[in-house]
């Protein structure tokens, strides 16, 4: 789901505050209006990176990924940036040559805007998917942005790349990296199609700590696997989705020390700040599914394997049947079988036990005998459901996360693009 | 999805008529109130078959079948039936030992009332999972049953078997085989939770044609990958699905030869006349899915195989997005793109075409120059949407149905048990 349009109410399950971020040395950002589908809505971003910095990505699994998403999956091998831009209001997906003209063309502007070459330039578009894009509207625009980018624009940065999202999501950490702090701020977008391997998700994280591109894939390639990874809101994943890790490497100057090994010990905090911000920031990408009502915590154990549990996992947090039945705060158990059986991975029915909250429903394949059903019933009425399922087979482990499906997840995508 | 609950309006979708059958002969029927959920509410059949009746079935792939679905897969193995039990009202799933016992009683009941073996008696049951079935309660019931048992209660037995359903399922035929004609007479239930490996859906088709257990099991295997298999309301797959197939024999009497080989040339227009059956009667599912408003047929093409094609065209027909823009009458073929984007099979984003009805919408890759969204709206307001997709790779071809998401689903799931 993308575009810019409609007026939610911000979901019940947004965070209560709206975090407000710190400058990372070495970024600044800018926001502006385009004109890209709406006038005079602030739908473009320009993020501007010191000389130096270096970036990583991981981006959908789609076998029709938008034209962006091809760009930057080009650029991320040489791993340096000197500029973000992205957009609102259109996906530039399956725009086909247009669409490879049209980010060729955004690429030079902003080069020109930021004095640096084209394949240092990031691209990310989201909103509606097969109508053309015209970037002959950024013209100008990035230029403009560029002379007012500073460093503290989190906030806009966050608004301007929100679609059908009802709250800006940011998320930030700060951390010792050798004897010097550093910093690891993050924003994202995303509210319905959401689903693993990213989703119509796109999330900019920047840090000043100097890390190598080479390292800073290797760290999001295994904090992206709990954290985005683990999140669906509808089983359908997006052309667009896009998570781009950024090191400006500014620190160095406080006496920060250059990584350049996966396994540097000095990581180890760094690594846990960012799987903090990446689990934040993803988290809130659920809280604010399309018409959610509920967030949902699925928590799978006694699998054969995580990979199993995962699978699992996901069976149920995909499951309309079990989605339903939590928007109709309804401890149906029963289906939450049905969707441990459809996954097809292994699992005995007579030792299956699963709870709700802390409240065990079903225990060796039947209902538990001190099950009730009022207590059950009170526990659907709150707004974080935490869902457990012992397969008790073997030891793997997992967790995903989602919220329930509601008349209004159907009533945002049906009268979306009218 | 199950249960006896609602009053829904008949679905929009349902057949302008309901058809009469004819009698099969060595096939009796009859229905009744055994109060399983709710009070005089008719929720029990009773079908009594003639000595020599064959039977092959197919059952729900779930790792967590209902005990009713164990059972019949250990009587297959004979391929013998004298007798069929349903009941509507609770599934008898995920009931554990007791399950099993209720089972075996039933069983018992139902030999005694047809004066046969337990192990000639096949069972199956819908509802609500997970509660425990109390088969006392057909104690009596099919006895009576038996003794009022005629060849004329075809309409009756569909409509006892519906749940959510918002109309009887019935389709007949009636072919050659050999000089003799024989019948096929098929009903069926099912709803909601109907994805592909049989959903919830109960099944049972009768014919007179003698045909060994050995040859049903084969002509069920080929004819129900493009009839039962194809059609998915919400891709989750139930723990009860069950189709069996009876073949009485009677009409050898008449003249009807054995059939004894699946590859018996005289099978050819028998199989025919199933396979129309079969496909009938799953469209109907299709079309009395929970709150459907439109039928949607999916036809992909040019994929490397037909199981590609398969995978593609599920992953077109189980997106809730191009699911609610179909309900929401908006021809958003982006949404098809990204669905097709998301199989995981094969595809080249800059080949793909797309079609809603005649109205080519995408080619290589992008909007068709020719599209007129105006046209495709004004095609999007029927009740019956083809959707064509062809991926321009090979030869693979293949079609699924489903139906649209609408608000009525999330309504009819979200207040099930209540």
């Amino acid at each position: 789901m993308a575009g810019t349009g409609g007026v939610a109410a911000i979901s019940p399950l947004a965070p209560k505050t709206t975090p407000s971020l710190a400058p990372v040395a070495g970024v600044k950002l800018a926001t502006g209006a385009a004109g890209i589908r709406y006038k005079e809505r602030t739908d473009v971003l320009l993020v501007l990176l010191d000389p130096g910095t270096t970036v990583a990505g991981v981006t959908t699994r789609s076998k029709c990924p938008s034209a962006p998403v091809e760009w930057c999956r080009d650029k991320l091998k040489a791993g340096r940036a000197r500029a973000l831009v992205v957009n609102s209001g259109n996906a530039n997906a399956f725009t086909g040559k247009s669409g490879r003209e049209q980010v060729n063309f955004t690429a030079k502007l902003a080069a020109k805007a930021a004095n640096c070459k084209p394949g240092e330039v990031f691209l990310a578009s989201t909103g509606v998917i097969g109508e053309p894009l015209d970037a002959r509207k950024f013209d100008g625009v990035l230029d403009t942005l560029a002379g007012r980018a500073h460093a503290h624009g989190w906030l806009d940065a966050a608004q301007a790349i929100m679609t059908t999202d009802t709250f800006p999501k940011l998320s930030s950490a700060s951390v010792k990296l050798g004897k010097a702090r550093v910093r690891i701020n993050g924003f994202a977008k995303g509210a319905g199609m959401i689903a693993p391997d990213m989703a119509t998700m796109l999330s900019f994280v920047f840090t000043d700590a100097p890390i190598s591109a080479k390292v800073l894939r290797d760290l999001l390639k295994s904090e992206v696997t709990d954290t985005f990874n683990a999140v669906t809101i509808d089983g359908d994943t997006s052309t667009s989705d896009t998570l781009l890790l950024f090191a400006t490497g500014a620190a160095a100057k406080e006496g920060a020390p250059k990584i350049t090994r996966a396994n540097d010990p000095r990581l180890k905090d760094f690594r846990k700040a960012l799987h903090k911000v990446l689990a934040d920031l993803s988290e809130q990408i659920a809280r604010d599914g399309e018409g959610a009502r509920k967030l949902v915590r699925i928590h799978v154990k006694g699998a054969v394997s995580k990979q199993s549990a995962r699978r699992i996992a996901l069976s149920i947090a995909n499951s309309p049947l079990v989605k339903t039945a939590v928007a109709g705060e309804d401890a149906n158990w029963g289906r939450v079988v049905m969707a441990v059986g459809k996954a097809g991975e292994p699992a005995e029915r007579d030792k299956l036990a699963i709870w709700f909250g802390k409240i065990r429903v079903a225990t060796k394949g039947a209902r538990d005998p001190n099950y009730s059903e009022a207590k059950a019933s009170e526990y659907m009425k709150g707004d974080v459901i935490d869902l457990t399922v012992d397969l008790k087979l073997g030891k793997g482990e997992d967790r995903v996360l989602t919220c329930d499906l509601t008349k209004e997840y159907v009533a945002i995508n049906g009268d979306y693009r009218s």
